[in-house]
C-alpha cells in the first residue's frame, strides 16, 4: 500500500507549525514513517520559487502570476518529492497544498473557483490528499498571533478583508468535500490537539490501521 | 489607436536578435515608438524567474513546472510592461511570447496543445500578438549557430530531435493563423532582411498607414 498524503491548511496564526508537530508525532507512534513537507518550497527550485512569491516587489505582482509560481513550485515538490515518497510507503504531511491556492487566490484575491479547478486539472490531474486538517481561525485572531511573532511577509500584510474572503472559501469547499475536516483552531493548543487526534484515530480506523 | 504588438519567434540560432534590430530600426523610421521586450523576462521579477528556468538545477525541471513559470514571467510581463505600453499608443517588439510556449513546451516537451491553449486562455484569455515573424531554421543550423556564439543554457542543451518537434509545431501553427508570417532565416542577412521589411510594409498597408 502507497503511504496516505495528510495536509494541514489554515491562515496565519492558525497554529499549523504546532499541529503538524501533533501529525508527525502520533504517525510516528504509529510507525507509519512519516515526512513533512511544506508549501511553496520542498525542493531547491520551489524554495527558490518560494523566495520570489514571499519579498516585496517594486511592480506590481499580479494574482494570476502568483498563481501560477504557487502551482510552479507544487508540480515540482509534487513530481519530485511527494510522489515517490507515497510510493515508497511514506506518509508525508504538507504545511498547505492545492487548497491554500483555492482560498488565497481563488477567495482572498477573488481569482474564482472555476479557474483554480481549471488550472489544478491541468497541472495535478486527479492527484489530491488523503486527508486534509484545515484549522479554522477569525482572521482577527490570528494576525494577531502571527504579528506577535515578528515581522509578515507579502501576503501575511493584506487587508483583514483579504483574509475572510479566504476564510470563507476555505470553509465553503471543506463543506462540500469529506475528506477535508475542520478544526476549531481558537481553543486552547491542548484542545485543539484533542481534536486532531480524534480526527487520526477515526481516519486510521477507516483504513484498518486501529 | 492603441499601439500594435509584434513578436519575433523561432529556435535558436534563427537571428531573432539581428531580425529585431530590423523591426525597430523599421518602426523607428515610420515614427512609431516602438519599445522591445524579451521573454521570459522583461520585468524585476520575470528576470528573476528567467534566471530559475535558465540555470541547471540538481532536480529534474518537469516539463509542467517550466510552462508554468513562462507563463508567469509573461503574466507579469503582459500585464505591468506590454498592455501599459500599447495602451500609450508605443509598438511593442517582443523576443518571443506565447507561441514559443505553444511550440517548445507544447510541441519540444510534448505536453500537447490542447494544454497549452487551456492555459493561455486562463492567463492571457484573447490577448495576442497582432503580427509574428516567424523565422524558420533547420535546428541543425540554428543549434550550430548558437553553440557558436558560446554556452549553451539548460534549455538550449536539449538534444535535436527536440527542436525539430518544436520546429514542426511552430510550423504547424503558423499554417493555421494568418498573423504568423514565416520567414526563410537560413538565408543570407540581406536576404532575411528583405523578407522581414516586405511583412512589414504589407502590414502598414493593411493599417492605413503607409
Amino acid at each position: 500500500m502507497n503511504g496516505k498524503f495528510i495536509v494541514i491548511e489554515g491562515l496565519e496564526g492558525a497554529g499549523k507549525s504546532t499541529a503538524i508537530a501533533c501529525v508527525m508525532a502520533y504517525l510516528q507512534q504509529h510507525k507509519l514513517q512519516p515526512v513533512t513537507v511544506r508549501e511553496p518550497g520542498g525542493t531547491p527550485l520551489a524554495e527558490a520559487i518560494r523566495d520570489l512569491v514571499k519579498q516585496q516587489w517594486q511592480e506590481q505582482l499580479t494574482a494570476e502570476t502568483e498563481l501560477l509560481l504557487m502551482y510552479a513550485s507544487r508540480s515540482q515538490l509534487v513530481a519530485n518529492v511527494i510522489k515517490p515518497a507515497l510510493a515508497q510507503q511514506q506518509w508525508v504531511v504538507a504545511d498547505r497544498h492545492d487548497l491554500s491556492s483555492r482560498a488565497y487566490q481563488g477567495g482572498g484575491r477573488q481569482l474564482g473557483d472555476a479557474k483554480l479547478q481549471a488550472l489544478k486539472n491541468l497541472v495535478l490531474g486527479d492527484f489530491a490528499p488523503d486527508l486534509t486538517l484545515l484549522l479554522d481561525i477569525d482572521p482577527q485572531v490570528g494576525l494577531q498571533r502571527a504579528r506577535s511573532r515578528g515581522d509578515l511577509d507579502r501576503i501575511e500584510q493584506e487587508h483583514v478583508s483579504f483574509f475572510e474572503r479566504t476564510r470563507q472559501r476555505y470553509l465553503e469547499i471543506a463543506a462540500a468535500d469529506p475528506s477535508i475536516k475542520v478544526i476549531a483552531a481558537e481553543q486552547s493548543i491542548e484542545q485543539v490537539q484533542q481534536q486532531i487526534i480524534a480526527v487520526l484515530d477515526e481516519y486510521l480506523v477507516q483504513l484498518g490501521l486501529r
